[in-house]
């Protein structure tokens, strides 16, 4: 099938890790820059345990990654796996977008014969 | 938090729809243009109900719809729904692309006043 350029199992692991909006969410805190797990779990009315499984997620699909100094666990972004997604999704787009421009064509095509066999009727009357 | 512009829960339901392999190959099909099931699931090594519950997945998310007219199911593809989704990831890297232009403009000034300082310490000497 098409649009294989990136990994299958990795392509579902992102979507996977976008399927959440609390995992969107981290996502979307995290563009703004690197954060410790205790200032990003913060805003989020959630147990740290059920937090910490959100950022795993995220982790394992290559979404985010995290370092540990001391007691202290900092998360950033990968947006190159945000951009895996992103391009899978405007491949797509081409593809269905060249399929309409096909078939604008193919109705203009239809209706500039129908017009001529039409003047060439009214010619013949 | 930010990027709210698309109902979150159909953006849940859209990134879930596309964190499978089959249901991005059906996508990819549908792109070419409306199929009907059994042309759809031929291509698959799948039984019938299997592939009937990702169609299914795909339905409820928005980025199919089916309609069926005598024994015949035919599927077409919602770019709408995936146009959201691209438009999400845009904006999410919208975001990180302006910390990082905001970070390299930071780097350049600090760099420009480094500068600055050593050619007056060098005029003093």
């Amino acid at each position: 099938m098409a649009n294989q350029c990136v990994d299958t199992a990795t392509l579902t692991d992102i979507f996977y890790a976008l399927a959440d909006p609390t995992r969107r969410d981290i996502v979307s805190l995290l563009g703004r820059g690197p954060e410790t797990v205790s200032v990003l779990a913060a805003p989020f009315d959630m147990a740290l345990p059920s937090f910490m499984k959100h950022l795993s997620v995220l982790e394992r699909s290559g979404v985010i990654r995290s370092d540990k100094v001391g007691r202290v666990r900092t998360c950033e972004l990968v947006p190159a796996s945000l951009n895996d997604a992103e391009r899978w999704l405007a491949e797509e787009r081409a593809t269905w977008e060249a399929r309409t421009d096909r078939m604008v064509a193919f109705v203009e095509k239809l209706h500039q014969e129908n017009t001529r066999a039409q003047g060439k009727r009214k010619r013949r009357q």
